[in-house]
């Protein structure tokens, strides 16, 4: 393998199914040789675990900067203690989320600057980009009812903070997804959720096969 | 009272003596017939504690980005959830440390960018700015004897994660109040700590009667 970093993200609203189809990629990349490691945003250190439960539980009432920062932090943790010295050892970094998430969800979801946000985003990541962004497009109602259900199911509760967001605000945040993949074409593939999982992940086989 | 935002701040290190001497100044302006609030930074609000007890865990082997974007976080939150209601229900806010803080220990004491640092100082606290500093200026050898027998007392360990920080970075921190303080002398007042509480809180109180 040659010095390029091979850091790979998938984005998505609740419920587009990310989380199962990140686990599908670090499988794939495995059978076709590549020494992978699988961690999520915001989490994947133990400070960083502890940022995701304030961010996620329903008694934080955040205010949106006060959120941002939150998920700078955990960003800005994650990326020193385990995903740089992962791409340094020559693995392949599959992320479930990252900056393309503050953009859609803190930028156009919340309203803040995108600017300020791509700035903060820059610092907080070392400056690293994705070499390729998959996007899992649902629409949102469908998702956000699957979301809520696996978290009942799971937990006994009715969603996480965010699950429990307006249908506004999700609206909101796919189209800052698609935006982001607008600006950023190269980077960014959208892939829209198929009638099962296989499917999906039959499309997004195809795409990492462009990059690796 | 005029519309002018009365919000006093009071900075250390540890063992400083601040947080009583914060309580003796809230007093003392309950005297004068202020109406009060007494705060403190990291923390005023629930998520903001929750944030303050990753920032003071000795587990939480914390990088010195996530660090201050974790401070900026606490103080997000408390600015428009604290802060801001007081002063514009007229009372005089007493903080238990603020921007000041994040400039000694993240910039003098942890070697990150000061012009970085007053900026996302700035985004955090809304532009607000404290009509007095009051920095509580101790020998750090001595204040970190004090800070570190507190604490055992109280909780039985040997001090959190920013007290077991070596004396070489409370050096630095204590240099950087310094050098604030020289760059706002305006606003920021240095008292060196007496040998009782009263006649520390003697000479703070003078510097208050000239602004307030």
């Amino acid at each position: 393998m040659n010095k390029k970093k091979y850091f790979i993200t998938i984005e998505g609203g609740e419920g587009s199914g990310k989380t199962t189809q990140a686990a599908l990629i670090k499988e794939y990349l495995e059978l076709k040789g590549y020494k992978t490691l699988l961690t999520r945003e915001p989490g994947g250190t133990v400070s960083a675990e502890a940022i995701r439960n304030i961010l996620l539980d329903p008694n934080s009432k955040l205010v949106p900067l006060s959120e941002l920062f939150l998920y700078e932090a955990a960003r800005a943790q994650h990326i020193e203690e385990v995903i740089m010295p992962a791409l340094k050892s020559g693995k392949v970094v599959v992320c479930d989320r990252f900056t393309d998430a503050t953009a859609a969800y803190q930028g156009h979801g919340r309203g803040l600057n995108l600017q300020f946000i791509n700035k903060f985003n820059s610092e907080a990541s070392l400056g690293l980009i994705p070499i390729l962004t998959i996007y899992l497009d649902i629409e949102p109602s469908k998702g956000l009812h699957k979301a809520k259900g696996l978290h009942k199911e799971y937990c006994g509760k009715n969603g996480d903070r965010l699950e429990r967001e307006s249908i506004q605000f999700h609206n909101k945040v796919r189209k800052g997804y698609l935006n982001q993949a607008e600006k950023y074409p190269k980077r960014i593939k959208v892939v829209k959720t198929q009638s099962n999982l296989e499917k999906t992940q039959e499309l997004i086989r195809k795409i990492i096969d462009t990059v690796l």
